[in-house]
């Protein structure tokens, strides 16, 4: 039987050839996808040109084919063999040019000499080709090259995905990723594939809180999410993660929101610290992705990332060496274990008080050894520290991390001594 | 001339014979020996099957003798030997048992071959025998044993001592030990003997704060004490000591109250770190004896605890080898010592303002060598760090711990200067 | 052309050889000297007798010359050669004694026996010599020692420099520094002259504070000033340095206001940590200058000291061996340097809003590269770092000392941020 790992792994496989962009077809396709294993997701079209923030909805960008001819009319760069080759938002063109005018429209990587650069230019327009600089050394030959990029860029719209998961309060739990990104994977195909098996396994759960997520493009998309929702947001969620770069196997990694103190940071960190201990602990500073828009001032959302290997923290980033053989099952199932956890961990974080003064006298209940032997001690030593702390001000979780102990080795133990009556909800 | 040590000692030896428990006879002995010591010591009963928060008063256990007879009528384990040879509470019993039968009721230490455990069932009702793992693998005839216990369990007291010594304030410092264990020395006679010695002590001194001392069965006797005084304590201390494990010359250790943070924890540390720098440093999770109750949620007394070698933490522990070798007076002074440290720093300290604007001029006063000189800067550093941090808002004791000295090198300094009135108390 | 270290250094050549004390002519010179620089200090006489807190204004001494002759009416000490000779403050004296009593007057160093110490006997009347141990050992001829002192010590004034420098606030920036020392050189010129040079350079700033210099004798000088200024001081003084040792090459050092929390304290540590990653941090518990006056319980000044090597820290202190080949230009020229930074940093510092939600678009104003590549990231990081944390609570000290840039990197992209309308001041 597969594992779950492998069935996030063979969604991403099916992603992994559209060319996405922050708009466009390939974006619509992704999304279509998705709602194939996710039935309540909603698509939501924003026109361009729509104010959002300090910024505006871009042009809505298409592209059908492009490939360079040399001057013996051979194809020797073609889109259709990787959609990486072409500068995301190229303008159209179809002319021929010298080598020489050909060589300011190239990018490769002198340092990567194998790679494909990933290249965009929103907000400027340009025409480009991105290659490998092996490949690029061997174009030499003076004479007319036909470049052939057969784009569109109009009016059109910003496409996102949403869904919206009821539970027993209003308070919600919240979850971004994106979908604007071409054929790469670890930076971006792992996120949307992970972020799509959770919900499929959050609806299954009995949920104290309510749940957001959406798919969108990377930073403009947030910052239209934002713009047409921030007053709910602000009001309502309480914790938040931005699932991006969880598909490797190298490493955990952890990136704490702006304030680096709400409950999403704190769970984070406990849970990558009981499973994970070697996990890698960046800061605010090292942020990149939509955090920037989430904790920016004024939004202030509790909203942290955990990853594997963070963009622009591994070599194959950004490039057309991020592909399905970086990411691989255990690494998808890894982080979206952890997010599991730390979903766990909220679910069941509440105030606790117990009911009696001085210790419970765990001996009448059934829960304590009636022989006292200098071994049994230590055996109820879990359950009697938590009864210790359980004092009104302390939540469970703030209790697991005095006690230092993982939460959900505690979560039984509350159950059965609030089935007792030692234990009582104070929230 | 003996030291104080010497003395407290003697009484270690006086009390070791005696069988005690939680309640009966020997409990009252040992009490009826110290008040012998502390002519104002009261003693209290309270009735079996008063309910005591989440538990009651247990029934009173009293025992004449035990043994066990072999096939040939040989006395091979005699109550008489050891008090520790009869698990506490055991129910009485007299009849002839097969070795097999007679092996279920049996409780030696394979690790600690030459150990007899200490073992009790106060809450659930058994008899047996503990022996040393050697003795027990000598007894292999099969045949009729003969097993007698005298002993009964049955309605009667929970029995305390009390001493409350009034000061200047009703403010409290309090003190606790227990006097609850049969024949052990460090974990038990060296608590209730160094508080015996110390409340001499005390007794002597002018005291600027109320003293609350008791002599009690540990757990349940602190449960018992709080039931009746909860109030009283809660509004009248202001910091207390468990005294337990005080008599070993090992190692000092310290274990905080579940807040860590009162006047109690910070003057112990305060002392044990100018005193014995080495000690051994415990958290609240390391816990195990009466501040489990007197911390516990909604009792929040601050109670801390200065030990030697801490109960649970060396291999004597609940065994026959836990004896008067194992404490010495220099051990049991020591320990006195540090106590004495701690109820002089609490008694002494106070919130002090400088009276005068800017550095008094010392000189003027004779405070102050009259040459200048590269030397004389240094000698009067203790003098004029107090003096800068005497600004009203810290006391003596914070002060102290800000400037890195013992708080007892300070206190001479605080009484030529109030001489001068240079300073001034603000409390 | 000449370093501004050098100016620095040509002033404490000129001031070297005038014989200062807390009183006097020579105090009165140095300080004529220093207003040909500073045409606005303004000078004070405060009458000896006036009552200074717990203190009383000194009387005047002053000093003409000094010199001892042996029996063969050699002159041997000579106050013409080296004013640290005679005792500060010493008593008249013009007699015939042996040597016998003659060494009783007599300071040296063993340890240090090439220099002659600085001794002072402010405090209570006296007369000595100073002498170097080397000298000390050759005289041993017995017979009538000729000692003159040609000085005098009555009523007169205590003298203080005071220059006010407006800006465009009420608030002030406090400069203290002493010139009582007579021919010493790190522990005394090195601090006048800095300072004047730095107010010099002040003279040309447009200012957002307004700052207060004094030159003070030291100890009964700041307490004169305080006792005549506390009021105005403690409502306008937001920042403030004591001035002294700060003209050798060997460290950089850090001394905290008391409370070591101040502005002062944490632009100080900022710009050393920068600039000078491994200066030498105190405690306020060395302190040993006028900060024990400016930070006294009751007058709560914020003032801290850059120094380079501190007063008792370096063997030269307090001897002839601190001269002008201990300080240096670039010596003098580095803690300047250090100065300007600090009054920079809390000139520019401003609490900081970013007017947009969301990150800013810096692409449609040229703030940004238009071409998305891995490169690009790293160029803007601290622009965006900067506007990251530009949320109303922090100033843009507290911003730099978050993304751990020096403060004067910022103000360059604060200024051109604001010419683009997206910071605002808000205090």
């Amino acid at each position: 039987m597969d594992s779950i790992g492998d069935s996030i792994y063979a969604l991403a496989v099916k992603l992994f050839p559209i060319c996405r962009s922050i708009t466009g077809d390939g974006f619509r396709e992704t999304l279509r996808i998705i709602s194939d294993e996710l039935p309540g997701l909603t698509t939501h079209d924003v026109p361009s040109g729509t104010p959002v923030f300090d910024w505006v909805a871009p042009r809505e960008w298409n592209i059908r084919d492009a490939y360079v001819l040399d001057p013996h009319g051979k194809k020797i760069i073609d889109f259709a063999e990787s959609n990486l080759h072409v500068v995301g938002y190229s303008t159209p063109v179809n002319k021929k040019i010298p080598l020489s005018e050909l060589q300011e429209h190239f990018y490769s990587l002198p340092d990567q000499p194998d790679a494909i650069p990933y290249i965009t230019s929103y907000y400027k327009e340009r025409w480009g080709f991105c290659l490998t600089e092996n490949q690029r050394k061997t174009i030499t030959e003076d004479g007319e090259y036909t470049v052939v990029i057969d784009s569109d860029l109009k009016d059109g719209h910003l496409t996102y995905g949403e869904l919206l998961i009821p539970g027993e309060r209003k308070e919600e739990i919240f979850f971004s990723t994106y979908i604007c990104h071409p054929s790469m994977a670890n930076n971006e195909l792992s996120g949307p594939t992970v972020t799509t098996f959770l919900v499929k396994w959050l609806l299954s759960q009995k949920r104290k809180y309510s749940y957001r997520i959406i798919f969108i493009p990377e930073t403009i998309g947030s910052l239209t999410y934002l713009s047409l929702h921030l007053d709910e947001m602000q009001r309502r969620i309480i914790a938040g993660y931005n699932v991006t770069c969880v598909g490797d196997d190298r490493c955990y990694s952890f990136l704490p929101s702006r304030k680096e103190d709400s409950l999403a940071d704190h769970v984070a960190l406990h849970v990558l610290k009981h499973l994970h201990p070697d996990f890698v602990r960046y800061t605010y500073l090292d942020r990149g992705s939509d955090e920037r828009q989430y904790c920016a001032p004024g939004i202030d959302l509790p909203v942290a990332s955990v990853m594997r290997s963070k963009y622009g923290a591994y070599p194959e980033y950004h490039t057309s060496l991020d592909n399905l053989e970086l990411i691989t099952p255990s690494g998808l199932q890894g982080t979206y274990e952890v997010l599991q956890k730390c979903i766990e961990c909220i679910e069941a974080d509440e105030r606790l008080k117990v009911t009696v003064l001085g210790e419970p006298q765990l001996g009448k209940r059934g829960l304590y050894p009636t022989l006292s032997t200098k071994q049994t001690a230590a055996q109820v030593r879990d359950m009697m520290n938590l009864i210790a702390y359980c004092d009104g001000t302390r939540t469970l979780f703030e209790i697991a991390e005095k006690i230092n102990v993982p939460m959900w080795d505690l979560v039984p133990i509350v159950k059965k001594l609030k089935e007792q009556n030692l234990l009582e909800s104070i929230d």
